[in-house]
Formats: C-alpha cells, structure tokens, sequence
C-alpha cells in the first residue's frame, strides 16, 4: 500500500493557534520553529504540547539566525557554522520535548537554509553531519535536491518532501512566491496533485510538463489562503485513492 | 575520605582560551554558558571540546535572556516562563554535547537567576520542574539556600555549591562585589578557606564569625585576579589535606 | 475651547496594516514602537510614512529590551541604563522620521517601563533625563502619576495620558487587563468616558465612585475588540460635545 | 599644506578602555558601533563621552544585523532594509550624542557591509540615500571603490578611506587577513606607508607595484598587534613631514 505522510510548519506565528490546531487535526508531522526565525521557548512549548495531543510526530525547524528576515535571507555562514546552530536548535527543542515525555525525530532546515542546503553540496553535508552526530533523526529535505544526495552518501537517514500547494518550475523548483499561480489556492487542484504526488511520483510543472519527484513528505503550507481546506481536501483524496497516509518516520 | 568538587564558569567571553584551558587542567565540573547572558554555539562547542578534552565534567549554566546586562539584571519572568527558558538552554547545550559523544551532567544557573533562586521559593521550583522532567541531570544551588529545600522537597537530585575566592556576610549570603574585600585574591587565604569548607564545612565571615556552609562544590572565578594561581594553590592545599578533588556527579 | 488629543500605539505588529491606517484617520498622535519590544526599521519606516500620509504627529514607543515578553516584564535596570535606552530608541525613530522630512515629537515609554516610571521616582527621573538632553521632545506619562511630579521639577516639557477603554481602580490605576470588566468594549461607554475625561477630567472607578485626572491625551488601545468602532464612536462624541480634537503638542 | 585624517573603529569591545583612550589621544575621528555588530547604548555613551574629552570627531560605524558573526558574514538584504538599518544605527547613536552635546559627523560602514559597498552599485547607492536623507552627514569609503562613483553620482558628500597597517593586492584590494604579511605591524613601515599615501597618493602592493590611492582618512586597525606604538609612529611621521593631521569633516 502506498504511504505518504502531510507535514505542516509550525510555531512560526504565522497562524492563530486555533489554526495551529486544526491543522494537527489533519496532518501527520509538524516541523517546529526553533527561535531562530521566530518562536520562543514558551511557544515551542504550546507547540509541542498541541502537536502530542494530537499524536503527530515533532521535527525541528531551524533556521540561519534572522528573525528581522523571518530565516529567508541568504546568510553567508560558514559550514562549521552552521552545523553548531542546527545542534543548537535541535537540542533546544529536543530539550523541552523531553520535558513533555516526547522527543524531536526529525530536522527540517527552514528558509533559506532550507534553500541553500538544496543546492550547496557543502552546507548540505554541514546540516548532515549536524543530524548524524545528534543521532536518532532523519533530515527532511527538498525532493530531488543536492541534499539527497549529501545525506546519502554519507549515511544520514534521509526522507523528501514535496509541496502540492505550490507550482513548480520545469527544472524542479517550487516557482517563485512573487510568480503569478505559485500558490496553488483552489483545495481541488491541491489535492489533485497530492494524489499524482504519492501515487505517480510526478506534478505537472508550469510550462506544462511533468517532473518526477520522489516525495515521502506533503508539506502543505499554513499560510496559504485556505489552508485548512486545502488541508482537508488533500487528506480526503489521499484516502479516496487508497493511500496511507502516515508519518514519514517511524 | 572527604571529596570535593572543584569548577568554574566557563564559555562566559571573560577568559582568554588559553587562560580557560588552563583552568581545565585544575577543576573536576565547568558551568557552561548556553547563550542567554553570554556564549553562542560555536563557543560552547569549543569549551565543550575543551573540557572534553581534559576529562572535566560539564554542566549547564543557563540565564535570564540578558545579554546586555550579563545576565546580572533581575527579570520578574514568571515561573513557567523560568523552566521554559531553561529547557531551551539545557537542551541546546546538551545538543552539543551529544553531537561530540558527550552529555550535561549538572544545570547550574547563572547571575539574577541563581540569585533569585536562592531565595524565592516559586523560581526554585520552577527551575527544579525543569530539571527534573529533563532527567538525569543535578541541580547545582547556593549552599544554605532555600533552593536546597525545595529541591530537596520535590526530590530533585541537588548539589551545593560554596566560594573560595569571596568573603562571606554573617547572614551566609555573598559579600556583594562593591563591598570591600569582597574578593579573596591571595591565593594562600584562598586556599585556606577552600580546606575550611571542604573538612569542616564552614568559613569565616566579614564580622569575624564563622559561618557554617555544607558544600559538594567549590566554585572559583575564572575572572578573579590571581585566577589560575588560586586555583593551582587551593587544589594543592585540598590535596595536602588529604581531601580528594573529585567530580560531585558521579 | 477645550482640546485633547487622541492616540495610539502603533507598529507593534499587533494590529494589521489595513487597521493601523484605518485608525490613523481618527487619532492626532501615533506612538510608535522602536524595536526593543516590538518593530523593526522596516516596520518603523513603514509606520512614520503611513502617519506622515495621514498628518499625524508623531513619538517615540521605547521600551525596556525585551522582545520576548513584549516590554511587559519589569527589568530591574539601573535609571543610567534606562536613559540610554531610551535616547537610543528615540534617536533611532528621529533618524528614520529625518528622512522622511518630519521629526520625533514626543516621548511615550512603553509597558513595564511606563509602568514604573508612574510610581519610580528614579526612573521617572532617568526617562526625563533622557528626553530633556535630547531637546525639542514632550514627554507623555500617565495623569496623576509620579512622573507628572518628577517632569514638572526637572523642568521637562511633560503631558498626561489617560484612558477611554480601560477601566480605573478607585486609586487611579488602570484595572488589571485579567479583572473583569477591564476592558471597555462597548464604544458608546468609552465615549461617555472620553467626554468625561476631556470636559470635567474625571471618570467613574470600579467601585463606583469618580476619579480626577487632568489628561492631555487620550490613549486608544488598537487591539482592543472593536477598536476602530471605539474610535469612531469616541471621536464623534468628543466633536458633539464641541471639544476640538488636536494634537497635544503643538 | 598637506592635510590627512587619522581615524580609529571603536565602541567594539575590542579594546579594553583604557587602550580606547591612548588612541583617542593620537586620532582625529573615531567611528562607533551602533550596536548591531557590537556596542550597546552604554557602550556607545562612554565612546562617545571619551570622544568628545578627546576633541575627536565622530561617526556612525553602522553594520549588518549580525552581533554573533561581528557584523563580518555576507548577508543578501535587499537595498531598502540596508537604508533602513543604516538610518537607525545612525539615529540611534546620534540621539546618544545630542544627548551630550555633540552630533555624528559623517557615516563608515562597518565589515561585510563596507566590502560589499565597495563593490556593488545598488548597495552603495542604499547607504547613499540614508546618509543623504539624514542630512549634514559625509560618507565615508574605501577609496578607490564602486562607493566613491555612486555618492559622486547621487550628490552625497564622500570622503575616502586608507590603510598604513594593511597590506594591498595589486588591484587596490586589501590583502585578506589570513595571507602572511597582510598586517602591517612595523610601526616604521606604517608610518612609511601613511606619508605614501598621504603625500603621494600611493602605497606599495604585495606583488612589488605601486597603487595610486587617494584617500582623505588613514584608518588605523585598533586590534593591530603594536596599534599605539604604530599610531604613534605614524602621526609623528606624518607631523615630520609636513603634514597636518586634521578631521576629514569640516
């Protein structure tokens, strides 16, 4: 049977909690915001304690260090850098986890981290060694990336992601915010792709092809306009197509 | 046999690295600074290296988020708020740690807030919650403290920590660093009072009296004048009392 | 004729950017926040430009440092380290607003420090330090409070605030925002009380007898429930009752 | 007569205090952080008191948002957040000065973003439109820069900057800290250097050429190994030669 987990971005105060708690209604993991970018200490708290009254699996969600930029601006940090604010992040969030009888499985870098650890086979392999040397993680990252790869080859445990409320470039890439249809509003069509996705392992792209991506993760975003429904749609079709739908991490 | 700890606060930015290493070579247990009054992740991986490499103990030193102020000025942060921001620190450094095969040992907290906790009962338990739902770690308090009580009363795995190199009130609280004297810099009266509390449990007071102090820990400031020669004449005047320096975790 | 002015605070981030500009319609001075508990030069740019569109005068929102807790903890910082702040804050706020061809016009502190100031005579003293060495500036405080005393003898140009959506204790405090019925929500009574306030300078407690309290300016909370409805009702009221609605400085 | 400014970066806690004010002694004009890569509203009264004691002019040495990496790491900020965060540095530290009496004098920015000014037009011309919009305010930068053409282009008053305790490549650029023999730590060979570039206009490069240089302000590395000696030197070399050392601000 086919499987695919529904991920949500968490803790970022981007939605009222009320949201917050909708969403984990629906999804099956949350990636936390780690106060890098935003969040707090008592905000990953609430966070973490929503999300294990719903059963969802928590990973961390760090982030270059900018809250004025919300962790999207291009930090020219050096590896070892890098590595040292993950493990700080992790185990930050990991600590209150354990506080609440629960512990972080996975890491998720935000932003443009998130961005440049797709491209840059260095910051990669920084992220990766932050994520084997704390042990017992998988790193999430972008479906067909450089990261993959990185976290293949040196033995990180390692899972993809794929956006279906997001168009995507003939190359790959999700199409820029500022593009006119990057955010995929209509519940339908999210949930039409949702089902390509994690059945086919394809999505059309904006010139009108198809890309191939290899998705164990649907990250549907909070923010998107309708969030919620394109949340409920996307679940509803995943089941009528007869697939699981389950966190990543076991 | 009669066994002491010996530690200082380290990863604070007041030492140069030399003089911090050097004082690893002295001290069992190092308090280290988790980035909310002093410290970042790349220093405390650095002292976290540093201390492995000699075999020292370590501990988390957390603080009010105060990098301002040092960690020195009183916030009238609530209880819950207190274990949040402790968790947060704890865990960050003990990510670290665990990413150079390590682990926190001990939570030591810093400034304002071992202060407070010393005597306001509410911010001891606040800080004893967040230590115990951590688990397996000590909490080191002000010897004769009200933090020992209530540690004590929620059965929270405590240590108590006394000074060599400060002058003690009548009251058994610390001479406050403006007074006169405050400072122990001869390293012989230093030491002397290092033996006092370590055999005796008890050290003399600015009025002349004797102030009776159970201590697991002697603590020595890193930014003492004199520091290093304090701490090499106190280890050996505790050795020549045929008392063993030892880590107070075991 | 009398004349009060109405004001809010702005550039919090509490309030959308749609409702800051549908309240800068109504009000004749804007406090807007300097980052220490809110904003950023961004924000505060965007803010300055919308009450430059708008005419309305503009002052400085500074605040203890602490994002965290939004200015609401109490810092027990020496009186030097708050005129610092303060003359960093409103020097900042001055530079963005020169730059746009206009100027800081008053001085109003924020949160744990407003409060402080209206029952530190220390304090009190230091905010006023501060804003006469900076020159040209009113310095805004709560009527009745001590800081209306402190300003008056050190010569500072001073203005008094007081409340339409806020319930008085008999002693002239503000009612606690967890006390019942602290809040003003029904816009028809928070007209009632800023005519009081404006034409007789009093207004009912909660236990039912009657406050004086000369104010200059009337403060309208922007995240209050109905907000812009009070304002409305407020403003229109005020202008029934033939009192000019204007800027307290001039 | 020949005239050359010689200019110190402080209020970085680079320098203890003391050492701050030997070179005070020796300087026309000091740049202060702003606290955004270090310094702090305190910090950056006592600079400025010192300054002012000294007779010394000062500047706003404003920097990238980024105290963890000394303002030294890349960061992409669109043009508009770097007028913005510029503007606010600025005002900021103005308001500490007007506070004493004094006024800011001219703007140098600090590390990543000074370099990136040298280089790239549509920063360069951000920092100009601050440093324009504030008024009463000259720009410094590296001479021989990107920088120098856009202020000249945009009407901003410019001023250019050199070093005598750095070595140069032979394309004008500074040699990078990490290449043997990029400090020059020679008091002798700096003050040689300062009169080149002084009376000539033009400094050895590290590939045996000569570069041409006209720089109307000698900056002088605090940190340099030897800096008083080498101040020293330098000003009295200078002085031998004929030159004055004055301001670059009038």
């Amino acid at each position: 049977m086919v499987s695919v987990d529904l991920s949500v971005d968490l803790g970022e105060g981007a939605l009222p909690a009320a949201q917050e708690s909708a969403l984990l209604e629906l999804v099956t993991s949350a990636s936390i915001a780690c106060g890098f970018h935003a969040g707090s200490p008592s905000v990953m708290r609430l966070t973490l304690e929503a999300a294990l009254e719903h059963g969802v699996v928590v990973g961390a969600h760090p982030s270059y260090p900018d809250r004025e930029g919300f962790g999207r601006v291009e930090l020219a940090l050096p590896p070892a850098r890098i590595a040292e604010d993950v493990l700080y992040q992790v185990g930050a969030l990991d600590g209150l986890a354990r506080s609440l009888g629960t512990s972080v499985r996975y890491v998720k870098p935000h932003g443009a981290l998130y961005n440049r650890m797709a491209v840059d086979h260095e910051c990669a392999a920084a992220v990766c060694d932050a994520v084997r040397s704390y042990g017992a993680l998988v790193l999430l990252v972008p479906a067909g990336s450089v990261a993959v790869d990185v976290a293949t080859e040196l033995g990180v445990d390692v899972a993809t992601e794929v956006f279906a409320d997001r168009a995507y470039l003939a190359d790959g890439r999700l199409a820029p915010r500022t593009m006119p249809g990057a955010l995929v509003t209509e519940p339908a069509e999210a949930a039409r792709r949702a089902v390509g996705l994690a059945v086919d392992g394809c999505v059309p792209a904006v010139d009108g092809g198809t890309i191939e991506l290899e998705g164990n993760s649907i990250c549907l975003h909070g923010d998107t306009p309708g969030a919620l429904r394109i949340a409920e749609a996307v679940l509803s079709e995943l089941r009528e197509a007869g697939i699981e739908v389950a966190p990543f991490v076991s």
